[in-house]
């Protein structure tokens, strides 16, 4: 019951990072080979993926996570090396311990143990695993589904190892992500000194009353599965630094995160309605990160949740909040899609640790839930 | 009668630049001292600044000027080299031509020509000089006036030779300045990912309806000497650079031109005002560059305006507009300051110019303007 506390270990001392698996990759296939997997390797640029199957036909169960880390950070923060995996006072600690290779060697640990007992299961077991979730995910999951989707294959159950509990190992999964758009606004004036205005455009005045009615503006009020589509402003630049200067553009970086109450096009419809409505001169680049995609709650969501209750004794909450994930790529060919994995207090932080008890337990939630999707 | 242009010519070459005076106050200096004045130099920090005086008594009437220039910008812009002073069409270039060493020529020859004619004057004519006014301003012209208003001079009637002409050589003087305030404006919120938009507070969203509030407000309508106080923002900075990071502070930087319907006092209530009735949580630090001040029409206003007319055969125009200069500092001990000079559509800009007949008709309306106060 130590394998995948020493797998993790194993993982966690190959110092990956985006798109540098580091060795991670060979480490999984190594397994996945020995007991039965196909695995085919599909490189792009510098980002290591593969895509892993064993059995035949439906349903296709899917695991899919990512070996890539985010950086460690200033050294002196630690209180262990990062990439030197160390147990203390009941946890594991090192970088990825959360995010996410304790859930890549459960995976791995989970189906050699379902497949001791099942060599003969029905359906199919998959992996999909990148080394390029953290960066632009250019290279990384988007490139795999786009090969599975040209010769027409489909997953019918998929679970993401991503850190999604919160208090607890179990209490939360994320059954769907809310879309995330965002935007470079350059509105235009005309510069000029500051004494005398009246032969200047200031840019900062022409945008400040559109800036705040998008401050103030009520998107949607979200849905039964998603919280409201918010706007928020990451950068606002304007100005020659001198003090006499009125400047002569502005600009405005901002992103959404919405609802499916919402689409893109709806999205920048309304924002190009209230910039014109205030008569602005601008440029506007879009770039669409990902739309909102959902899970309904059904027969992934149960065969999870049952398996949560049975190995944590939890009850589990459904969740749509939070950043992006790869999961938004795969549920383009995936039925149903999960994400579901450690306590993520710790992520992409210094210190990032997991519960030495949460290792296993983890493990068995995957195996259950292989059992109840399979057997 | 060409000794102004070969003054103002040798005044150019000397490269001057905020605050190295080069050499032309020396040049001055020689010159005034040959036909008796008194002459005191008041080196403060790295600036010149002289002040020097002939006669006795009062009416005491100040020519006051810089000899520091503005860089002179690539000089592939410039069609003669900014420090050879060349004549060409009927023009002299160089910088420095308007703003504002033929003025300084012009004070000196003016000066030389009424003291050859009126050895005897009575009253004191004197000249106020520095090195620093293009720059900080701080050890220039606001220091003599410390040191002469500590002893308890006082000036009559004060003319600056900034070039305050607009299509024709006396068109407009200036009889007042407005006042400047400035302010750097810090509004504190809570750093944050932007997927988490509760768990942060951004700034620029609690600033946007304040800012729009003092984009629309209207201070005051000026009155029959001053144009409306304005407010404009010349900087606006917030974000980290990443495009997924709220915030946790935004920093404005912005100026008020004011009128006399203003104090600084009032400004600073009024935007105080605006920004705690939107609760936010800021620190403001203000700089008050000058307050405004105004010479009503008068006797030196009759006698510049006099000497316009019968020299350049112009009506002449009264104005508070425009940046701020010296006079806000000399305002304080003078009881009557005007500011006029040459043309000034080339300042600060490349090939900087003046028309050669300009040179010396602006050398005979200070001289007019100098038996108009004294004789
Ligand atoms: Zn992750
Ligand atoms: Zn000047």
């Amino acid at each position: 019951m130590n394998d995948t506390l020493s797998l993790t270990e194993a993982l966690i001392r190959l110092p990956s990072g985006t798109p540098d698996d580091a060795g991670c990759q060979a480490l999984m296939i190594a397994r996945l080979e020995a007991i039965g997997f196909r695995v085919e390797r599909m490189r792009h640029g510098q980002v290591d993926n593969f895509w892993a199957c064993r059995g035949a036909g439906s349903p296709v169960v899917c695991l899919a996570g990512h070996t890539d880390v985010v950086p460690a950070g200033p050294l002196a923060g630690w209180d262990s090396p990062p990439f030197e995996p160390t147990v203390r006072d009941g946890f594991l600690y090192g970088r990825g311990a959360a995010d996410m290779k304790t859930s890549l060697a459960a995976f791995v640990c989970a189906i050699e143990q379902f497949v001791a007992r099942h060599p003969d299961h029905p359906g199919t077991i998959a992996l999909l695993i990148t080394s390029d979730e953290e960066g632009d995910a250019v290279d990384g999951t988007v490139r795999v589904v786009d090969a599975l989707a040209a010769r027409g294959e489909i997953i019918d159950y998929c679970i993401v190892g991503e850190p999604t509990s919160v208090d607890r190992l179990g209490d939360t999964i994320k059954n769907g992500r809310r879309g995330s758009l965002s935007g470079t606004l350059t509105v235009k004036g005309q510069q000029g000194h500051i004494a005398y205005p009246h032969l200047a455009k200031n840019p900062i005045h022409l945008l400040a009353p559109a800036l705040a009615e998008l401050t103030e503006q009520v998107w949607d009020r979200g849905n039964a599965h998603f919280p409201p589509t918010s706007w928020q402003v990451s950068n606002l630049n304007a100005g020659t630094g001198a003090g006499n200067v009125i400047p002569g553009t502005a600009e405005l970086r901002f992103n959404f995160r919405f609802s499916t109450e919402q689409t893109a096009d709806s999205l920048k419809a309304a924002v190009h309605a209230i910039l014109d409505r205030h008569s602005l001169d601008y440029d506007l680049v879009w770039t669409l990160s990902g739309n909102p995609f959902l899970t309904e709650p059904g027969k992934l969501t149960a065969a999870i949740g049952a398996a949560i209750r049975s190995v944590c004794n939890t009850d589990t909450e459904l969740s749509t909040t939070g950043g992006t994930s790869d999961g938004r790529f795969i549920k383009r060919i995936a039925r149903e899609l999960v994400e579901f994995g450690p306590i993520n207090a710790t992520i992409h932080k210094l210190n990032e640790r997991i519960a030495l008890q949460d290792i296993n337990l983890l493990t068995q939630v995957y195996f259950n839930t292989l059992e109840n999707l399979l057997i």
